[in-house]
């Protein structure tokens, strides 16, 4: 049976009027030496494409979907799995992502959810065998449920502590049994709403303590996925404590954690904390630690997680160039943390949202690719920080001086005159390559 | 001769309606057994008060001063001195910070340049001996000059990083010579204006290594003040590296340079991080990172940094909780990186502004202090995370658990009610102590 | 029967330890030639004190209220009417304000749920009369269900346009019915997602004649409340039509309808609009404009609506004296609309909540009139702005003078000296009122 | 003579590698019905491309222009005129847009002043019969001398008032001279910076007093070009009285000004406000107020005004579409408001930024011209609303209709199924017409 009346979408080319067909996403094409499928590693989303309904503070749902159509949560669990499957086909999408309540609602004990798990996991996998689709990462939803109010990791109650790591363990579990090659921890409700009432420093100890049972638990059980840690500044909690890269990276380092993490991106994240996306990137990138990448965007405007499909190509591009620097991805991929706006609630406007998301990803990486391979900032930026390639510049980034050598220096030779940034100039070059690629 | 027709400003309490009068700040007072004078360790800034002369990105200088009022650029250099130690004298402010450029005027070279520095050292010198008051910090302008248009330790330029490690030098040798406990890093210009033309992670090794130049140089000369990093997120780059404390905190673990400096924290600062001041400090302290504090406020319907006399008794009182929390300045103390309005431009408005700044800070410091004294938010928070003291909480916290217990835990026990976080509450009970300490 | 175990709140005075107990609220101590009771207006929102049960959008349910435990809709309906005025009884909470759909659930046709409304009416009426509250304002919800995705009175639907009249129409009788003394306009979905599908031409057109068909309904059926519009920038739409204040003034007057309305002003779509709380009251004051308060406050590092309870005392002291200087409330009153945090589920926390919000604006409310029977304030800017009263201030405040006469004044005579706007003095003077009144 | 080494620039077409040529600008071809010239009518910001030479807040001059190498300030500012004709022709722009003391150094008094403007005026006026180059709009600059430090219209001192007023007599005055074809007012310090000292009621008057007096001077002299205002949320002051577009309009109607004043909208000003610049087109489109435009970008993630050179096709092409909706400018046009950075300090930086930004608006023309043709959105728009063409919606929009009309509808026919909104669809249309037009 099928419940999308939608074909296969299939690459048509940049002049297509077709609304259901690639116009830049090509997958066997090759970029920079990759297919482009292989350079994108694109995944569904799982939760914002099957389960959100419409929801938002200020509304009931609008989506109702044809295989959400029965009373029985079980039932309706498997037919989502169903309708999720046809419609990564479709779009030729190789990867999902996945919370555990997701794919199974949560029952009244841990026992009886994790069943539920297990149970839905065996039909997933009887989906990823027929179509060959992959489990790009997995983790646990321990936010959304009352018992998690005050945190999970952090909360002030040890018994939700607890609790939440036995979460944590069944759904790397299931994240291994469905050859998922990450685990993802976003700490949803890890931060604070007043200082009033929070101890920060136990908190912060607790966190480390609950990622540190993580790894030894994927040791223990042979899970090699990457984990990753996804920066957040705030929403849901007024200060969520993975603010940023910045952030996540100063904990990592403190708790001696940096070896056994990566971060996961998130476009909308990063401008909710007031960064550019392919600022994060870098940061990651120039710290080795970009791990996977959540594709998204949010409005320049608002000051929520709007979780829009990536419809901006400057920043698919900028986004696309940090990760083919840091050589592309390896384990990682570009999911779609993205969801349709309230008012496309219509079952093929999934298709057109994710069309548009990885149009413009596809055409990101093109113009992204040929920036690189024709060096056009690389040799810019060589010739700008020439001067450390010799003389005082050479001994500085080689430590051989110090503060007297370089008053010394100064006092005879003053500085040599600066030249201009070009940044208007470099920023046309970035339009032309977008339009002209 | 004087500059100011104002008489010292001396304590007559909460009823006074004298606005040349200090209503909260009484200096001998004990509070939390120190003198609030000890507890404040207030500092004016010398650039603010004493050379900021009114401009702002559309208009001119509104603040004409009579110690301003000759040509010679030496000359007017050394009037300020005697006004800004008048105004301290008369304000009872024990402390001061500068910038090399406050105090003496860039000459064409490097070498005329220090030697107008040691010119008005020696000046300040004598002042610092008549009346009594020190130096809390010294730091360089290494942002202002155009030399400096693409940053200092992070320049393009290998020239302009050794000119700013020249002047780094000459300033923590002054700031030793005035007996100055601390010395700041404030990172102006290092930052970036657009990635397109940047090599950050070159330029973060190269601020790294300017560092560790300064930590050699501060031990070879003896200087054994506190070596501070002050954090901003944006202005006047795009993107400053030191963007908050935690941004700062990953740099340092990075470079394995934490164990060499502290942060100093401003209150602007944080917001335009969006932080609050009081998070910022909270980060600090349960790091063990609290050095200083710039004391000032923005205004948080604006984006940039405003710089106002600190007037907001919340944020005060936020403030000195963390400061007392953390045992209370050591070395550090509040500066008033504050400046008065544009349009509060004569004279005898700074007096106003500082006592303004003073009397909120000292009115925040005894709210404080009774919140610590009478336990409010401290008891609350006991009784809160009172589950980590004892059963699967104690084995958690003394990392006696791993996932496989704690899911063992979990089936077996399910989770314990959580009890309300208070919010409101708290918050009430704060105004209370606010308005009838 | 009883649903809450606290005992009525009575004043105790700002020493008092006692959380269930009012420090500045004392209903008829005379403030200002009124008792604080008739100087407040306060009223209880219903929907976020009866209806919000803690989710949001990451998370469901944390408030699970006794008053809801029974499957039964309309049977809970009539349950929560008893708790709601069981709670302002104990809270002495003169005014309640609601939608529609927060006192009877949507039914499946308009023809049912205008019955069940008309059910509850009933049963408030009961309560109303035993307990002597009255209703402040009630509206209609034309923004939760799915059929308002596109909007109300804006949406592109014209069917939607004429249901959400109908709802109006209602919503308006029964207000009048239960002796509502203003009737709020917020258009919760008036506004646009996107301007590429958007006629903002049409739906401000339509938007309009909605107003003016309320106006006529309003008259047909001789209701004499105020009809109020309450502006929001955004959220949940990307830009709400009513975006602050001046645009709400902007639009009245261009559909000449600005003689039938006044505004709704709320603290936190204030600051959603960068403005401060102060600012919009102050707008709507000197334009006459201002009918009523939605009292809460948001907090300035986010950028959602938090809907929090006000604890700002300096929010509350600057809203008081415009409300003061505009003659104080007629009509109108201050409506919390305000919902506990998430992390405050409990039902005691809904009173802890509430004399949070009444005694900061209790204490708001002295302080400000403490500064407005001082002059203090007023007097100085009677000072500053002497210069209108004479001369050629007089002059130009009389239209006398035209381009040439003042081009010959000011040729002639240049400018008089300005003096200081000495902003931090009276920014202390304030801190010196708000903690010693 | 001539102050810059490089050639005249010309369009080359989309391939072209040459910095110093258009890609897209190409001035005689058509679009739409007129020239590319014509659309665009481009102007020159004497201000920030002739008197901008790199002063920030934290950092002095880093431009040093060959033009400016006098000190006699008049012949200075006569080298500028020759530089900034040499660099207009050579650019091919046709406008050119200034305040009076771009052109001419203020001097000691108003006559001086007066009498330098007259000279220079002389200057510019032969230089515009040599070139052939027009003036788009003069303006006044009556908000950086300190005598405006409390605003100019709304000052507390009439005397300032009385100055501003003569001031921009004397600019209209010259505007007319130069064949100015509108007159901008920006209200630089129209504002406050707190409502503890502000008369906003009066000042508003006065503002509107002002205005009116300018109509009829303007009436007087015979100036027949457009009056504009200029809307700025914030910065220099706290809160600029011209917030946004709809506060503007509800000035102008509330001071029954609204059929003398169209809206200089500037793209930056829109961003800091929180809105699209879009938007605030749109906003003046439908009200009929859309005068010209002041052409720049701000970054979203910045807070205050950096009239960064408009390089986002995004924003060029939905501007230009409004534009074109409301039938192209007729006196206004696209003023480039916008500053090389600051690190791009070299004259030939000039160049490079208005090619960048002349080919960004020119790209943004050429697709919003296929946009409209192709009826892209106009067509989707047609179909949305379509309801409103029979029927009730016919009804309503016809004004045949009331509340109980509605209710009898609405009651017997429920609403119809509404239809998705497609806006990723849309945005994904628009991506593809930005690339491949």
């Amino acid at each position: 049976m099928s419940y999308f009346d939608v074909p296969a979408i299939k690459y048509e080319g940049p002049k297509s009027k077709n609304p259901f067909a690639f116009k830049y996403y090509n997958p066997e094409e090759i970029v920079m030496g990759k297919t482009m499928k292989d350079q994108c590693r694109f995944a569904m989303s799982y939760w914002h494409t099957f389960t959100y309904m419409g929801k938002d503070p200020f509304g009931g749902d609008t989506m109702f979907r044809p295989w959400d159509n029965t009373a029985d949560e079980m039932e309706k669990a498997i037919e989502r799995v169903h309708a999720a499957f046809e419609f990564m086909e479709k779009m030729q999408i190789p990867f999902f992502c996945f919370h555990d309540v997701d794919i199974a609602p949560r029952a009244a004990t841990l026992k009886e959810t994790n069943e539920r798990l297990d149970v839905i996991v065996k039909v997933i996998k009887e989906e990823m065998a027929r179509t060959g689709i992959k489990c790009l990462w997995g983790t646990t939803n321990a936010f959304g449920d009352d018992k998690f109010v005050h945190g999970a990791g952090t909360s002030c109650n040890a018994t939700v502590f607890a609790y939440a790591a036995a979460q944590i363990k069944k759904a790397m579990e299931i994240t291994k049994e469905l050859g998922g090659v990450n685990y993802v921890f976003w700490g949803g409700r890890e931060g604070y709403e007043t200082l009033l009432n929070t101890d920060t420093g136990l908190e912060l100890d607790n966190l480390a303590r609950l990622l540190r049972m993580a790894v030894d638990y994927a040791k223990e059980i042979g899970f090699e996925g990457q984990l990753l840690i996804e920066p957040k500044p705030k929403e849901p909690t007024k200060h969520q404590y993975d603010f940023d890269a910045a952030t996540v990276m100063a904990f990592l380092r403190k708790y001696d954690l940096q070896d056994y993490f990566k971060l996961n991106i998130e476009a909308n994240h990063a401008t909710l904390a007031q960064h550019t996306f392919q600022h994060e990137l870098n940061m990651c990138r120039i710290n080795g630690m970009l791990g996977s990448v959540d594709a998204n965007q949010g409005d320049p405007m608002l000051g929520w997680d709007t979780d829009q499909f990536p419809t901006n190509v400057y920043d698919t591009t900028l986004a696309m160039y940090e990760i083919l620097l840091d050589g592309g991805f390896t384990k990682g991929g570009l999911n779609f943390d993205s969801k349709v706006r309230r008012g496309s609630f219509q079952e093929d406007d999934l298709f057109l949202a994710y069309i548009a998301g990885m149009d413009t990803f596809a055409r990101g990486l093109k113009v992204a690719a040929a920036l690189l391979e024709d060096k056009v900032f690389e040799n810019f930026k060589a010739e700008r920080y020439a001067s450390y390639k010799e003389g005082i510049g050479y001994d500085i980034i080689h430590d051989r001086v110090g503060f007297k050598e370089l008053e010394a220096y100064a006092l005879e030779n003053g500085v040599t005159k600066n030249t201009s940034g070009r940044q208007e100039m470099l920023e046309m070059i970035l339009n032309q390559y977008i339009m002209e690629v």
